[in-house]
């Protein structure tokens, strides 16, 4: 679809992390700011610094509702800055707070909301060292915007790029997908489904940390956000031109997650997780980087679940099914829940 | 006041630069976040990275209009950061910016505020690196929200801070106040007054690079933005525990910001601005300094309009009035034009 600058408006599916919003970005965003940081379009932008190797990312969330099973605002604009930042393999330091708040909003929330950004920082071990906070009338926000913007280091010889992933390699998952998504439909005032499950949100520095310790040939990584596993897998294949095999047996789904999904009509590949990552790695080490990911706390459901294929044609996403058949995992317009960050 | 986290709530003026939104980051954000670079209280953070010395800050823009005489959204979003930046002495080189949009945003006004923020990013020298696009439901933002946060270089040695501010030191103002926030004003749809009058708003990087590059002996900058002169001055005489003492016939302001301040009961000393600086400096090194920013075309109009004095008991602002008088410039609960930046 053509995006149609004169008589266009936006869409719930422009903050989407779908095929939208990558249209989006491409044709206005990356077009207009021009630099090689910003068009290598990963969560995160490394660059340069008095001859230093710094990673910086950007979030701002609007997620609702603002308390949730698992978390609230607060501790997710931490987590999710943070993770965006490690994918790179970077250690994040310091963030940035940017609240926007609707007039009316009850200061008990607020501190709340405060109070769980500072205790997820310390957890992180992330200074939360400068902020700016905007009123806006009654009606003009829901309640509560917080924008993070995060900074870190990246060690000298660390390149962990879309663009080293070659054919044969593994792809693994760091546990159950859909977790975050479903958690928070399920809460939504016109739903109430009574489940028990929480959302997955957490920082994913430690479990990175061991990762890259374990010195393994780690092609990229990326936490499958907005979008889901779908999103940001054909976002790899387009970006490294490769397509990739999953199969549906291998990707760890909770019970729950099914059992809400089947009955929203919903897909767990295409819903939002904020404590789980992907990492492409050599078929060679990628047993090896599993067992140290399934030994780490936030990793024990780690599995392979896919491999990196050749492609001749145009790169895809591919999943084998239980039922033996295979379907095209296609890269849709808009993600089906807005405002799950 | 003290603040109710009880039952209290979000009221206009914790957004407003004066003495509401103080208290808010005082008694909730660097309580909860307690780090030594947020506890300075200035507009950006010097942080340490790898060793060397960087700046960081960050700012959510929520402006209304989001286009008016002199500039937009956009820019000002640029701008409004690099300045941050730059009243440390630092070099601004990296922004993020991050979009909260509405439903219905029209794409080609979206399109404008993006190249606007690609102009005014060249401008400026520093890059757009990374972002983040969040959309909300019709009725849950006005349009377009707009988080940028910037990093920036601090060269070795330098260290401008409201802790170097004396007894003596000289208070030296780039240019007229009161345009930018008198020139939002009047384009208010419910005002509409017929004024020629345009926004001031303006990158100070090349001024600033210039002050520096003089080597003259700056105890520290900040611009007067939310809050305007008045709220900067009360935060500084805070800071260094000096009062200060203003010359009203000194201050520049234009006939048309007079004539509107009068017209709307405003004081221009609380009005916003987005493109002027203070500095204080030495009384020595003062007429030399005055004499380079006048030299620069952003700082032409600068003039020395008061000094800090020796102060007994607590500090505050007073003005030496046209007429021979004194007054205190007291330190406003809230500014009086919401949502002009």
């Amino acid at each position: 679809m053509a995006m149609d600058f004169k008589n266009g408006t936006i869409e719930m599916a422009h903050g989407s992390g779908g095929r939208a919003s990558a249209e989006l970005i491409d044709k206005l965003f990356i077009k207009a700011f021009a630099n090689p940081a910003l068009a290598k379009k990963s969560d995160q932008a490394q660059l340069e610094l008095s001859g230093k190797r710094i990673v910086m990312a950007t979030d701002s969330h609007v997620i609702s509702p603002l308390f949730f099973p698992g978390g609230d605002i607060g501790s997710l604009s931490v987590y999710g800055t943070v993770n965006d930042i490690c994918m790179s393999g970077a250690k994040a330091m310091y963030l940035s707070a940017g609240f926007i708040l609707e007039e009316g909003f009850p200061l008990a929330d607020l501190k709340r909301i405060v109070e769980s950004m500072a205790e997820a920082a310390h957890y992180c071990g992330v200074k939360i060292v400068t902020g700016d906070t905007k009123v806006v009338e009654r009606g003009q926000a829901d309640g509560c915007y917080i924008n993070t913007t995060g900074i870190g280091e990246l060690a000298e010889g660390l390149d962990l790029s879309p663009g080293h992933i070659r054919p044969g390699d593994k792809i693994i998952l760091s546990g159950s997908i859909g977790d975050h998504g479903i958690s928070i439909l399920a809460r939504r005032q016109h739903l109430n489904l009574d489940t028990s499950l929480i959302s997955d949100a957490q920082s994913l520095h430690d479990l990175v940390e061991s990762m890259i310790a374990s010195g393994a040939d780690l092609r990229c990584m990326r936490d499958p956000t907005r979008g889901g596993l779908a999103a940001i897998l054909n976002e790899l294949a387009q970006a490294s031109g490769c397509s990739m095999q999953l199969q549906e047996r291998a990707i760890p789904v909770k019970p729950e997650v099914n059992a809400c999904a089947e009955l929203l009509g919903l897909d767990p590949l295409y819903i939002a997780n904020e404590g789980k990552l992907i990492a492409i790695c050599s078929a060679q080490q990628a047993p090896e980087l599993l067992a140290i990911m399934q030994n780490h706390p936030k990793g024990k459901d780690s599995a392979i679940i896919g491999e990196v294929l050749d492609t001749e044609t145009r790169p895809v996403v591919e999943l084998l099914t239980g039922f033996g058949g295979k379907r095209i995992v296609d890269w849709r317009y808009a993600d089906p829940l807005p405002r799950i960050c």
